[in-house]
């Protein structure tokens, strides 16, 4: 009897679950539910104003997800819920909820209905910058040593920084919750009824290593007080690998979704992990990069060796058995977004509407029939920061060689490589610090729709790129995760990296570097790299001087 | 009785004649003619076809100007011939003809009327760049005194390279040439009916000094044996300074121009250069700016300075007595029109069509809006090479600072930017090299169009700015120096400085330095600075090795 694993992917503004045959590996359906509350970063629903920077969630649009889609997948499937042998599910991370001991989020009750410290703080809140600052200064001056694991600074995007902002600024919100838990590891106590920690997010964004387990008491003392025993009071020290089964679903979450109860339920994961075994990776030194408007890069490795740089190096972080690396790029798509929307002159625009061509079209067209180096441009990819390997948000963006003959779609050109000069830059860096990456796969919206993209990361890099079977990779991963969670005996899979065999795949296209072209970039390379390391490395920090004298005009306004 | 004098402006495209009021300084009227063979850079009339970056002009359309604007101001004004005591012109440089001993251009001849040779080789005839390269070569390599006279480079522009191209590619043309004479002085042969050469193009453009006279015929000999005797044989060691009288209206330029014969003509001179006298300068440390699609700056000093990358020192070179001396930035206009015509987004135009206004208005108001520093944008101002202080023509633009919140207009901004701070750097090498600039003025389309361009200038360079109260400089400041070729005793000026006292001027608006935007651009100065140095005096070659790939590129194709 065919057996079935069901995949919830919880991204930014809508969930997505996914109907996964174990035996064929093949996607059966899937279903969508956009969040009602989507991402609150003006005002609560009680119009109460959020200050800049905020970004919240309400965590009752998780719940009716599950509600939605998981039905919905059953039924245009027609399986039997009696044949759904395992859930798995992803999230994204650093998403946090302050919640009571039974897992009830402060939000759910009313006293707390109005109260912004009580919501979910979802991943791209940035309202916490200044408690990251002074983070990362104490732990700098206390020589901690973790912080090598995480290129040397913490994102304001991580749990302490955002735990340390509700205390600060709601202490009375902080003394009420008794948990503070990633919303991918609350949507497993949902479905099973048991609080449990999963290794990725606690390694990569609460700062726990296998090893050596969270910093010390005194470490968050240092911070602030009040803050010695948060690991104890508020997270927890049981955190589970990657892999593993976190327990069943409960009747109230079959009521919920349809299932039954005794279902397996995955440890909790994050979208860009559960991809890895997505496209059939299953072991050290194939990265998977997951390309959209900022890109994040997978990749496993046998020892852990602190590459300066990266976001985290996590034992069990994706697979387990593996030390998981991820690194990541602020802004790929959305350097494409921007130029489309500031620089595209209205000619193009009136050209493309009189050959009667989309203008996203007719502008790869055109970028499209320039040859490696014929622009003469050069860019650094930093409009939004660098995040791998300079962990540095106040860099910004660089163009060069300019002439009265430069066009837009030169420009444009100029733009994708330098993002690709900047994958280049992190996979150049792994490979210095004894890290291997001999293969290189990629998923997301552009590694999908982007051809002329691809065919440059692939000349840049000079390595065939492999792209995802799926586009629908975190929910397909997830699916897997939860076929493994059941376990062979019920139909599932026996480890992960037989259900990465069985059920993840790539597409039959591979993009493969053309000689000509990567001899070019790699001379071009060897610019941006003097360029990146000139601007970068502190040899001229005119972009950092730029940033603090329009941050003082702007406060002279 | 009032006098007049008439000054002739030969521009790229057409001539113009302007009639001044000697005793008031009154611009009275004036007159356009268009070049009916404008400029010939892809055939010629005949049809035959011309190389790359040839530009030939046909001499026939000079003579016309004369027959048609001088008699259309007389009729206008109703002024009396016997009223007009001088005549003054001016031209572009280095435009050059090859003529017979009597003047006749070659051009003129039926045998050469299909040859591109024997015509007019326009300033911006670019095609003897290959012996450009040659000649600065070997004046390097010989150590020759007089080339940091012009910044350590001979351009493709001038008279020596466009004379040894004729002679490689034409030699029977060379050898038919009795003389190659600026067109400024064979304007002046044809009103006068004698060969005369000018202080200004031979000292700018054909490599004379006053005191030191040409290079040496063995220098000559060594760019070509041919060339040895080049000065003898087809130039002139016959130098008059400007300011002087050249001779008077011949019977035959009187028919063509309703002169009256012995009417007193002016030693030929530069569109750039009689600009000076037109603003009131009469003495040094005043730096006239032309600001148009490139701009010139003059300045006069009182000693002989060799101050590396300006266009070239003259004695007499701009006014009698002084040391002139030209630097020049090579694209200023130029950038914005590129700006304009490839990065100016659709969305900006239909936004300035709906609220009824001209979309260049619509996106100054807007940069206009912003304050120094605001955007954190910092440009190098090369979008067509550098010529001064750098002299370097492989040079190409930068812009950095960009970030996903940069707007056009703040782009736009930080190009005009750039090049106030490229003319700032041309003011900073005079003044460190000794040579004073203490006042700046401004003349030519930018100066009369744009209040804000002039305002930042005026922040930038951290001095008042005068600008020029005509509109038609050239032809004012060559009508001034037709008076004082005239003489006070027949109703002109005595001497140019009288004559520049008199009917030079200034509008009333002056652009004063706010002092908290020249703060605030002293710091941008200085990260301009540091950038200038590190990709323009070889710290980082970049923009030459991408040109170079580009052309390696191109070259493939």
């Amino acid at each position: 009897m065919t057996k079935y694993s069901i995949g919830v992917d919880y991204g930014t503004l809508s969930g997505r679950a996914l109907l996964l045959n174990c035996e064929t590996g093949e996607e059966v359906c899937s279903a969508v539910y956009e969040y009602p509350h989507a991402v609150m970063d003006d005002t609560l629903p009680s119009g109460k104003k959020l200050g800049h920077d905020w970004a919240l969630q309400d965590a009752k649009d998780y719940l009716d997800v599950l509600a939605h889609t998981i039905p919905q997948v059953l039924k245009e499937s027609g399986v039997d819920p009696s044949d759904v042998i395992g859930v798995g599910t992803d999230f994204t991370a650093c998403t946090l909820i302050p919640t009571k001991a039974d897992g009830t989020p402060l939000s759910f009750l009313p006293e707390y209905r109005d109260e912004p410290h009580a919501y979910v703080k979802l991943w791209k809140h940035h309202a916490a910058q200044d408690k990251a600052n002074q983070l990362n200064a104490i732990a700098a001056e206390r020589g901690e040593q973790w912080l090598a694991n995480y290129g040397g600074k913490i994102s304001s995007e991580w749990a302490i920084p955002k735990i340390w902002q509700v205390l600060d600024e709601a202490p009375e919100i902080y003394a009420a919750a008794d948990r503070f838990i990633e919303a991918a590891d609350w949507i497993i106590w949902q479905l099973t009824g048991v609080e449990s920690r999963n290794s990725c997010t606690a390694g990569y964004k609460e700062i726990w290593n296998k090893n050596t387990g969270y910093p010390s008491s005194s470490f968050f003392a240092a911070l602030d007080p009040r803050l010695a025993d948060v690991v104890d009071e508020k997270l927890s020290r049981d955190i589970l690998p990657l892999g593993n089964k976190a327990g069943e679903i409960t009747p109230e979450a079959a009521k919920l979704t349809g299932l039954l109860p005794g279902t397996a339920v995955a440890v909790g994961n994050v979208d860009a992990h559960v991809c890895v075994p997505a496209v059939g990776i299953d072991g050290p030194g194939k990265m998977l990069a997951i390309m959209g408007t900022s890109t994040c890069h997978m990749l496993m490795g046998t020892k852990e060796v602190q590459v300066p740089g990266m976001c985290g190096v996590t034992e069990d972080g994706i697979l387990p058995g593996f030390l998981g690396y991820e690194a990541g790029q602020s802004c790929v798509g959305d350097h494409f977004a921007w130029f489309v929307d500031n620089c595209l002159p209205a000619s193009y625009v009136d050209e493309a509407k009189a050959a009667g061509v989309n203008i996203h079209s007719y502008l790869r067209t055109k970028a499209e029939a320039k040859r490696p180096g014929q622009s003469g441009l050069l860019a650094l990819d930093w409009w939004n920061g660098n995040r791998s390997v300079l962990v540095d948000v106040d860099l910004t963006g660089l163009m060069l060689g300019m002439t009265l003959q430069t066009k837009p779609e030169e420009i444009y050109r100029a733009l994708i490589e330098a993002t690709a000069y900047g994958t280049r830059m992190i996979i150049e860096n792994y490979r210095e610090h004894g890290v291997p990456v001999e293969e290189f796969y990629a998923s997301g919206g552009i590694s999908q729709k982007d051809p002329m993209t691809m065919q440059i990361y692939a000349d840049v890099l000079n390595m065939p790129i492999k792209i995802a079977g799926s586009a629908q990779g975190p929910a397909l991963g997830s699916a897997i995760f939860g076929a493994v969670a059941a376990g062979k005996t019920r139909g599932g899979y026996e480890t992960i990296f037989e259900g990465a065999r069985t059920a993840g795949s790539v597409k039959e296209t591979v993009y493969r570097p053309i000689p000509a072209n990567a001899d070019i970039y790699d001379r071009l390379f060897a610019e941006y790299r003097v360029l990146h390391d000139y601007f970068g490395r502190g040899e001229n920090n005119v972009m950092k001087r730029l940033k603090d004298l329009k941050q003082e005009v702007h406060s002279h306004a």
